[in-house]
């Protein structure tokens, strides 16, 4: 079974009109959770010298989704756990369009002072990446 | 910050020197568990065509390392849970040492009649192509 197409564009992603649609689809931030707790796990193995497994904080993708300056595509009154739903559905979105790695998702992490701020460039570099039609 | 050096190898990934020291390596099953998470969500995202985040179950995976014949490179009296750990070590170490891709962890997954039986190719899959000095 082939994941992909002959574009290497994964089937199953539907093609995203704009940020805000992008941030707000709830089933790429099933998928984005999944994604983003292994590449901040890589960036924590890296880190330590030893692999390691961590889940990101909600708390802390909330947070970076305003210092992002990604809450302007969005709502007003959003719950904290939907802006973290929000980050995790577009760094998953810009990894599933082949516009950032896994390893340079992990090194953007760790290129931050402390997590919270490796998280604003995560998502700073996601955003300029994604394309819309 | 780079994360690999110049051969593309993980700094902070150890050179096992056997499949047993792999299955039985715990830190590495603490990254294992994102990295399977992750191509697991991707299996189901492709097989429903939507994006999806799930885990895998530990007794699939400890039911994966038995048919997969990975049980007699193990110690005798090991917990399910032990076994599970085992198989997100070896599954994780085999990407690490860029044996296989994420999207072929997802695709042979994917190939399984089940996830069991997806689980077992990919254990199978990983085994093989792993290498010791």
């Amino acid at each position: 079974m082939s994941l992909a197409n002959s574009k290497r564009q994964f089937r199953f992603v539907k093609e995203h009109k704009s940020l805000t649609e992008v941030l707000m689809d709830h089933e790429l931030a099933s998928l984005g959770d999944s994604y983003i707790n292994f590449v901040y796990s890589l960036t924590l193995s890296a880190k330590t010298g030893k692999p390691s497994g961590a889940k990101v904080k909600g708390d802390v993708l909330a947070e970076a989704v305003r210092t992002a300056k990604l809450r302007d595509f969005l709502p007003s009154r959003m719950s904290r756990h939907a802006l973290a739903d929000a980050a995790e559905a577009l760094v998953v979105y810009a990894w599933l369009q082949r516009r950032m790695s896994v390893e340079e998702s992990a090194a953007m992490i760790a290129g931050g002072k402390d997590t919270a701020e490796g998280m604003v460039k995560l998502l700073s570099a996601a955003m300029k990446r994604t394309t819309f039609p």
